[in-house]
């Protein structure tokens, strides 16, 4: 990649050596890290291109990660790279595709362990409420502009839909007393941090990094399974999140997550992030961002062990469980296929 | 200072400038902050100390810190001055004291913001649960070692009798839908954070540094402060904090706080401290440490701020609250005692 | 160090026990660690002592950085201890001598790792474009006073020259893929991180700490040494570092470094540091600093390793291979005057 050209190709590279404080105890590299990375590099790219003509200064706001797989652990030591790429412009939309590898240094083993799509929206930096044009990008074939722009559509429903669904009403996770619970119900492993917003969190203009949220749900995700399962757990992949309001530096959030399927291998995660507005209290609490994580359980040579299955109480847990079962057969299948395509 | 006779005299200075990861947004450093430092000072002067003879290595494990009052607020941009120095010795404990500074260096103006004494007890690097014995240090005067003997035998009660009233049971905080509660009840504004260990917080042998600790205890007082007054908040005092037990790399810590007690122009919150081991979970959840923050609210000119009463629910907040105003009109006491001795 | 005295002898001592963070997999200190503690301690003393008169306000701005080795390793666990002096004022710049001592509290063992001279030059807080004028210090002699003067006399020269080198033209480092490229040249190893700018990064006023460029420059280094041998690399010496231009909050930095040298047991790294301001894309890129890092190869008792040839390709390379040659001999004969003079 050249630097010279960036603003003619907008595309970008980030690296950097995983340190002791982005891995587990084990020294997996926690799926979090990497994905406040992709977001950096998403919001650079996408800060760059919008500025990139005259009028409204502006600084690109995530709207929206497209579901993610990590492919492959990383470790302490390594050098991860990731490197974005502008590939879509709708009239108020950035779509941003991002590959991260591993790189270890001392081997020279590389390995790609994530690819992400991201969605960006400008806001004026006079008027944070003002979306602003986005400059278009040039296309290499129409045929490239007629597949982004199935693929602006296809998430634009997609968030209209979860916006519907996510209401503002904000259904709170109770969390009773964890030594009177059973092992393996739901009760036993939920859990739920609060995180003061502070100024490394946010952009230049006071609103928090949609990456630095995406690590904290991964932590509280990662939390509940390693109490699940009790041994060294490592994120395997991320359902579409959406990123309906804003956070504001000064609030407080609160990130819940609560066990709602297991298979043999793997388990998924809900997790929900609620802003509080500590000092415009009268702002009201309200639901910022949802997710699925799906979290896998490994051995000491990092191979997949099986879950202890999920003890289900009451008929709303076993609602929830059906629909993960859905969303997992879903993926299986999507998987499936994927690779009869690539054969 | 010369390094060369830092084993002479025991004494060491530690310096910072405050960055605004270090602050609230009024620009207001953390008391945890502060806190953190002094507990660096006093465990590097501490762990110096007792390895400064023949025999075991060792590492000085935070025992207790005494109550410390936050005499002045510190800025972002200032520097933070921390001098550390030993003053008592006991056969198996350390006692250190210490005092903050905040340096202005742009005006040149400086303030003392703290003073603290801690107890820390050297725990041998071969063998974790065995405390090696302290080598002596010289007194300026036999009333001088006299004073660190009382001072030595009445903390050593406090932690007696703490640790009897602890005991092993956890007392867990319920965390109810806020939204159903009222405002300034006890239920509305208690809140509760879970902290996954990192390598960054422990010592090289692997227990989570005290200071570390409590930067999060003040964290959750200052969440539960913020939500009652809506206000900007600063830690006005901490009480004696005992550290019974160590907390392990690995371990989830769960920081509660809940108000018992408001005054005119102060709120009491107490803080636990519950780590869970993860991952050796056979070893179960236990109580790691407790204690009382006192918060004052302040206005923009950082002058204190009336603050709402707590609305009591049910015979046990209203004795909690009973024993906050005993401990309230204690310092107050004391606090006139000794402007008395000092005029 | 007593505080009341600061203002009437210049110096400052910082301290502070290494975490895992500061370090590499095998727990060597970082230089960039090192370095950023160096430039902290000498903005500290700095911006205190250019405000120690009546008249504008400012802060002290990292202009140069000398020559600088690191004479022995630096470990998790052990204390930093940092000390700053003033010693040469000129009408508009301060000159810093700054020593880092290593501590092992537990063994008690101390060594000398680093000397460093800084200068600094004092921009007023009403316009940041104005430089004021230093209060001159004291000196014990006037050949004290003489030999300061020669100092600030010779790195003027350097700093006009490398000025008029670098130009404002950037040459970009083309990052090709690694994949396709033969070990050992310079292609392979070449590297590039890029970093967001944020609020912990920069001094009260919106610039980036000097110190903050430093760490940056020494961890691409690290990559390029890294991929080179495969081995544990330590940083062994800085060259005199020039900041022509200020970083402002909001850039983002591309920093790029390839390998320019060989010998038998070291390597020089050439460090660039762009700065783009990604909102007011119209003030375009810039060159912010360049730099040559030295860097050793170590084997697990800390004995340096033989470093693998740099195989050149093309004729540029040959030219910078030479050049490095040059600073390579220069600095050893350089090494031995300063020994036979200590003799």
């Amino acid at each position: 990649m050249s630097i010279s050209n960036a603003q003619a190709t907008p595309s970008i590279q980030i690296c950097r050596i995983m340190r002791p404080d982005d891995a587990n105890i084990v020294g997996n590299v926690h799926g979090g890290t990497i994905l406040k990375m992709i977001e950096e590099a998403g919001c650079i790219i996408g800060t760059r291109h919008c500025n990139s003509q005259t009028g409204d200064r502006c600084v690109a706001a995530l709207a929206r990660v497209e579901r993610t797989d990590f492919l492959h652990p990383m470790f302490i030591g390594e050098v991860a790279h990731v490197s974005a790429e502008i590939t879509y412009t709708s009239k108020n939309s950035v779509e941003v595709q991002v590959n991260v590898l591993s790189e270890n240094i001392v081997t020279g083993a590389k390995k790609l362990t994530n690819k992400a799509t991201l969605w960006y929206v400008p806001l004026s930096l006079q008027n944070v409420a003002k979306i602003i044009e986005v400059p278009p990008i040039e296309y290499s074939s129409p045929e490239q502009e007629e597949a982004g722009k199935k693929r602006y559509e296809a998430q634009k429903l997609e968030r209209i839909e979860t916006k519907e669904r996510n209401g503002e009403i904000i259904m709170s996770i109770s969390l009773p007393d964890r030594q009177t619970k059973e092992p393996y119900t739901v009760a036993f492993s939920q859990s739920s941090l609060i995180h003061l917003v502070g100024p490394s969190d946010c952009t230049l203009y006071g609103f928090v990094h949609g990456g630095v949220t995406m690590k904290l749900m991964d932590e509280v995700a990662g939390i509940v399974a390693a109490r699940h399962c009790k041994t060294n757990i490592v994120t395997a992949s991320v359902d579409a999140i959406n990123f309906h309001r804003k956070i504001k530096k000064g609030c407080v959030i609160t990130v819940s997550g609560r066990m709602t399927f297991t298979s043999n291998k793997s388990m998924e995660i809900e997790v929900f992030v609620d802003a509080d507005p500590l000092v415009e209290a009268e702002k009201g609490k309200y639901r910022a961002v949802t997710a699925f994580f799906t979290y896998i359980s490994l051995d000491k040579e990092n191979k997949p062990l099986p879950v202890p299955p999920l003890k289900l109480e009451g008929e709303e847990e076993q609602k929830r469980f059906e629909e993960g079962k859905a969303r997992y057969l879903q993926n299986k299948a999507k998987r499936l296929t994927d690779k009869e395509r690539q054969q």
